[in-house]
């Protein structure tokens, strides 16, 4: 790492010469290799772009250009060359984000991981600087898997328009989203790769058309006034170009001198230019290239010579669901399954191995999982989009108004819903069971364990009327939950040991909480609080059971992996406004802030989502009404 | 309307001849003037779509093959095709929808009035064809406005690659979107909209080529094969072709024996291919053409053969807002404004005059919208995101994790919030105060009337590391609402009459709904229930002073024109359990359901949101609180 270490910002990157430029980014392969391994991340993705982000922070200033990133674990390289070589806590608490982090470094601009956003996040700062007469370049590194989603599209179309205004994008091509990117607009790049660029093609033509000098010339001067048309007949770029951008490319994303000839051309450009870059995902990286499936996209800790795991956990809530799908796609032959460019991150591989022809990955392209899958439904079949819990936020209105205005059977499975951890901010399924609250019709089922997995599961896809959810957390399934009872639709996981009339606390447990809501309850019970616990299964509608059962306590506590703002706790506390029962309710979950990375158990404790912290605030609340009863007693006896 | 009136359904059409059907379509237009200036309704975007419809209607076979229409205000001939003439209500409750609707006819397949979902919609309806081995024709009109959408191109990346999957896509090309179509896109169909379709070229070009023996020939194959290079160099169809979709056009949108064998080529083609039609919005109808704002998009109630309006109303909500954002434009030179294509129905048409640098039209295409919103607030500008309440769902994870998460001081402005009634369900704005409540940072504003608009939008512009919402009714803005006192941050709009040492209600008023709410306090005034009367102006984050306040009441009411799940009102609960103040509350707002088209005051009056309802429900609830502490206090006497 003799060169490595002596990069303390881009600057220092000026004086190399090209052979030392090589070894840095030899370099600083091994350290990502190295260092990846041992605290887990996004591996593949980074040892792609080692080159770009040499040749990027030479060509351009940051941070006065600005670089930005799109779905930012693509920026471990970025982060290297601009002062943070600490990697030892990647994604843990206190150490460096897996994406870029603004309170880092000055040279970060966007932090979420959500993706395609970056052409949006460039034209607007584009446009500011023509409002305010900066010269400042703005550089858009997209991959070709995120100009699939309809906000690079959205973005595209108000940037070609600006000819005056400078902005160059990056479109880092290595034909992967996390599998293989898919679309037609993966057919036009392969072209796009196969074929010489514009520039030494013009020079070829032009020489052969002249030398056939009866027709040539004239046909030339033809060929050259229809100059789109040209441009297309010898390299097909048309889509960017048609649309108005200028299209320099393709360019080996692993050659340093060619990247830094065409970015220091784009630069000069004065217009917006796409520079359409090759680079092969994992390079250099021999597990990382024979993992045709997807070239070590992220990964947990592994051994860095063999790029196995070093320690595999249980079975986790994923393949669950998973499996379970197999079975149905066996027993229903109406039963289809999307995925918005994660078929093995979201469990659906193994279905896509049994029913190819009945799985669908539409690209980083939720809104269009949501629609077809309304359209899918409308023309007879059941559609699963199975999503990560957060990236649902990008097709909430087509959840909304196609799938529940329409009356669509469309199950949705929420993946990595709830604290997440690791991956920061972005990365938390937080928000899903409050924003779904509005759906009407829609139902929700939040499945405690394995078995509630799969049986919610088959109880979404039976209704045929309207959209189902399930969510489950991110990781290993805890141990089965067993209810000892009913209510209503709900199961009772616990009653109250005391033999009390009225019981104190009713605690309604929802979905992977349950161990800790019955911890919960053995807390107060220790502090002679008797509790009942419930699990409702059906978070959405809220149970008619639950408010004749709230009002046999004293209390009633929620407690969900969620956002508190209009969360599960809000909806039973309407619901049992609305039924007249004025119980006290405390709901507790996720409080409505951005959540730094740290490990799940870490977050928790930090938000006070522990048995411990909601136990103490039970028994204060408790402590209070029992104050409160005998003052008030004491004061009607006074009267 | 000879013609006209005897057409039942779409095979009437097929024994016309072309004199009848030039005569039919001649009706039709004659029809949709004289109807829709009685009514108020889409004139312009139908009078474009007459002979399109016709065509359709007699090459495809609806409802066995399925027609689709996009953003479905285009859809009034379809409906007089399809068994309704019927227009004397349109709009109005009990009468037809403005949209198609499936409670209407088995003709009216998508029925939400959100743009750019059409395409989404074939998808999927054309692979449960393939899965299920039907062969009905799946036929999407979408408009060159709706292409600007990301859902568009998700869509057309997924349809592409399904080289087998047949599905008919007609562009209704009319250069406009509301407004005049934008983008890079835009320029690409108007060079298409200039060149002869490639089939004719093709046979010249061969011609050509041939008289020219000695290089021709080659040349020839050189360029036939270089397929896609020859097409986009006899006519620059390259981005729909270069994706991967059969392209046939342009065709005059208006002749159609040219349609129907255009349809019918793509009827027959067996896979994705674009219909590109050329069409002019409000034809036929002279005030429409001459009004190069808006076509007579949609209008009120017009005088048929002047087009000009029959009633006025008084100042809107929208024209307070616009003349403001000219006044803050004078004073700050770092407010910019965005609109979705809507540049005057959110009122931005008198700033984009003002300042026609500093304003920019994005295209149907929320979500850039608010993503280069974020861009443009990193970049040093404020600006002001002025959008149908409803299109903010388009918007939600932008505004979270692009502007919210990045700190940066956007402010949203959403127009035609609440009941907006006759466009029907999907035009309601009853989501966002839900919906953006999950928004960590987030503050929202909701004026009661024009001086708050006004006061609260220089408020929010002031916000620069955080967004803001500002949201407001549709129509005319009410008489000014004076405050009597402070309490915290909020208005005191009332205060309780009787001299109480504990009045009974806090009444909490949102936005325009203050008048309703004084209306309120005089009923329960009436039976001697005393109450008070705030507007907390900012609704989020709940003010401080709200939960001290509620606990001098006996009863919290809340009261908004928007969905009751996870509103305001669950908010304020919220905010009053945390603080340990359990005083009873009731929420009153739009229950969770999709509202069908009547007018505001219809739709109010069935959702049970009017003044006489809310006192009845108030005054139950007072009395039986009374009854319970009778009957405590008996019970504790008793003691």
């Amino acid at each position: 790492m003799a060169l490595l270490t002596r990069i303390k910002g881009p600057r220092d990157l000026d004086r190399l010469t090209p052979e030392e430029l090589d070894q840095l980014a030899s370099e600083i392969r091994t350290f990502l290799v190295d260092e990846v391994s041992k605290t887990g991340g996004h591996l593949g993705p980074n040892l792609g772009v080692v080159e770009l982000t040499i040749a990027l922070h030479r060509v351009f200033e940051s941070p006065k250009d600005k670089v930005l990133w799109d779905t930012g674990h693509q920026s471990y390289v970025h982060k290297l060359l601009t002062g943070r070589q600490d990697f030892t806590r990647l994604k843990m608490k206190g150490g460096l984000s897996g994406y870029p982090a603004r309170a880092e470094s000055e040279h970060d601009i966007i932090e979420n991981s959500h993706a395609s956003t970056v052409l949006g996040w460039a034209d607007g700062l584009a446009k500011a600087n023509q409002v305010l007469g900066k010269d400042d370049a703005v550089v858009a590194v997209i991959g070709d898997g995120a100009l699939t989603g309809g906000m690079a599209w959205e973005a595209l179309n108000n940037i070609a328009v600006a000819k005056d205004r400078p902005l160059v994008i990056v479109v880092n091509d290595n034909e992967r989203s996390y599998a293989p990117t898919i679309g037609g607009l993966a057919n036009h790049l392969a072209t796009l790769r196969t074929t010489d660029g514009y520039e030494r093609f013009l020079a070829k033509g032009k020489d052969l058309l002249e030398r056939t000098p009866v027709v040539g010339r004239p046909l030339y001067d033809t060929l050259h006034g229809a100059k789109k048309g040209l441009k297309d007949f010898i390299a097909p770029q048309g889509m960017f170009e048609d649309l108005g951008i200028k299209y320099v490319g393709p360019i080996d994303g692993h050659d340093i001198e060619a990247l830094e000839s065409a970015l220091q051309r784009a630069k000069r450009f004065g217009g917006p230019v796409i520079v359409h870059c090759l680079t092969e995902k994992g390079r250099g990286y021999q597990p990382a290239l024979a993992d045709e499936a997807d070239r070590f996209h992220a990964v947990g800790k592994i051994h860095p010579d063999t790029g196995l795991p070093i320690a595999s956990s249980g079975v986790d809530w994923t393949s669950v669901f998973g499996e379970e799908m197999v079975k149905l796609g066996k027993e229903r032959k109406d039963i289809v399954a999307i995925t918005a460019a994660m078929l093995q991150p979201v469990g659906l591989d193994r279905f896509a191995k049994a029913f190819p022809d009945r799985v669908y990955d539409v690209g980083i392209a939720e809104q269009h999982g949501a629609v077809s899958a309304a359209g899918l439904a409308t023309g007879g079949l059941h559609p699963v989009f199975a999503v990560y819990a957060t990236f649902l936020n990008r097709a909430f209105d087509q959840v909304l108004m196609d799938v529940a205005l329409h009356k669509c059977g469309v199950t949705f499975v929420l993946d990595r819903a709830g604290v997440t951890g690791t991956d920061g901010a972005s990365h938390n399924g937080m928000w899903d069971m409050s924003i779904l609250q509005v759906v009407p019709t829609l139902r929700i089922a939040a499945p405690r364990d394995a078995d509630q997995v799969r049986a919610q599961l088959r109880e979404a896809v039976q209704v045929e009327d309207a959209p189902t959810v399930v969510r489950f957390s991110k990781g290993a399934v805890g141990p089965a939950v067993k209810a000892v009872g009913k209510v209503g639709g709900m199961d009772v996981l616990r009653r109250p040991t005391a033999d009390a009339a009225r019981p104190d606390v009713l605690l309604v447990s929802i979905g992977a909480l349950a161990p800790m809501c019955l911890e919960i309850a053995d807390l107060l019970d220790a502090q002679g609080i008797s509790s009942t616990v419930v699990d409702p299964r059906w978070v959405k509608p809220v149970d008619e059971a639950m408010a004749p059962l709230a009002e046999q306590h004293r209390v009633v506590v929620t407690v969900e992996d969620n956002s508190r703002a209009g969360g599960v706790g809000s909806a039973v506390a309407q619901a049992l406004r609305d039924a007249g029962v004025d119980v006290p309710l405390r709901d507790f979950g996720i409080p409505p802030v951005f959540l730094d990375h740290a490990s799940r158990k870490e977050v928790m404790a930090e938000i006070g989502l522990t048995a411990p912290d909601i136990a103490r605030q039970v028994t204060g609340l408790v402590a209070k009404l029992d104050g409160r009863l005998e003052s008030a007693t004491a004061e009607v006896a006074r009267d």
